[in-house]
């Protein structure tokens, strides 16, 4: 793919990625990050604020601010990308096409349409995000599904991050713009959603086989 | 793709997929088909037979009889696939490449080596092979992790499926040589990895609801 000399006007890498009505971002790069890193702070603080009214220890409050974040973030970004085939022609400046032609530049499968990616981001955006959303409310009033929706919630995003990595090295890998991108953009941002996730289903597993096991102890066949 | 008049020497579609080396099938369909139906068979037969003299319920020992089968399938089916780019051009008549070559007729995905596939593929066999082999014994032993390991490999094999759908709908879902092979081979082969881990799921996400329950009538914080 490298050297070749199509003329395409987009910044995007393999080069001879095709991109008909492509339309530049209008938003410098701080212009799309800043908005974003305040939003998730303000999501962050509210549920943090509001969850000290309730009767949780200190990691169900952080694990509730995480989930609201971590849901939103499936649902209005990762859903408005998974249903915008188009979002590289938008003229209008839109925030949601703004965030998704920059992240491009870290992932060019993404403007290209990649089938697996849209199959990770639909299946995050549809099940993930509001199954987080209810880890919210399931956390806040103490369900006994907490645990394993939970659960369920990362083992899928660990999932959707196999796949997501995995297809691109099968592809070759060569989907960024430099590797300022590749790292910040591809690496860092994604790995934030192996390491929670992993976290979080450990002790998830943990307080499940406690419960298992404590049950046991009384009756169970 | 359709009406392409390239000339490629196998029964694949889309028929402009290229091949270099590509081996015809030695064996029939049903020297394919019942060699595996026997062995899985033999499998069920097995682990039924062994299992009676553990004291576990009929359900128990089915859902031993289930991971054996599915967790061998993994390992030894899809890990041939997973790690053997090159099975269509397999002159010896080896089984597993045989088996491939065969099923690529429902998807030519696997001969085409769809990095989605690849990916999902090389998870089902690397990761919820071993684990599904896990859950027998898990089931066997009555280990406090049987439920939440169980409902790991269910919701995997569910993922797994759910993107190996979407791609091919996202990718135009002209994969099969003609609509026998797509609906018994694409469809109906894989039905089985939807309908049994999804009541699987179910049953392992109730009993870990119901000891999550009982323990907090006792303790908990």
């Amino acid at each position: 793919m490298e050297g070749s000399q199509v003329s395409n006007s987009h910044p995007y890498v393999p080069r001879d990625l095709v991109l008909p009505g492509y339309v530049p971002c209008f938003l410098s790069q701080s212009a799309i990050l800043v908005p974003y890193g305040i939003a998730s702070l303000l999501v962050f603080s509210l549920v943090w604020i509001f969850s000290g009214r309730l009767k949780k220890t200190k990691l169900d409050r952080l694990l509730m601010c995480w989930w609201a974040f971590t849901g939103l973030t499936h649902i209005i970004l990762e859903g408005y990308f998974a249903f915008s085939p188009k979002f590289y022609q938008d003229k209008t400046g839109w925030y949601l096409a703004e965030v998704w032609k920059e992240y491009s530049k870290g992932d060019s499968r993404y403007v290209g349409r990649d089938a697996g990616v849209v199959s990770v981001e639909g299946i995050t955006a549809v099940l993930e995000g509001p199954a987080s959303l209810l880890a919210v409310y399931a956390i806040a009033t103490g369900k006994s599904y907490r645990y394993i929706l939970q659960f369920s919630v990362c083992l899928g995003q660990l999932y959707g991050v196999i796949v997501y990595f995995a297809t691109a090295f099968l592809e070759g890998d060569n989907f960024a713009v430099n590797m300022f991108y590749y790292y910040y953009y591809y690496v860092l941002a994604n790995s934030f959603w192996i390491v929670i996730p992993t976290l979080i289903s450990i002790r998830c597993w943990r307080k499940i086989c406690a419960a298992v096991q404590g049950q046991g102890k009384t009756k169970v066949r």
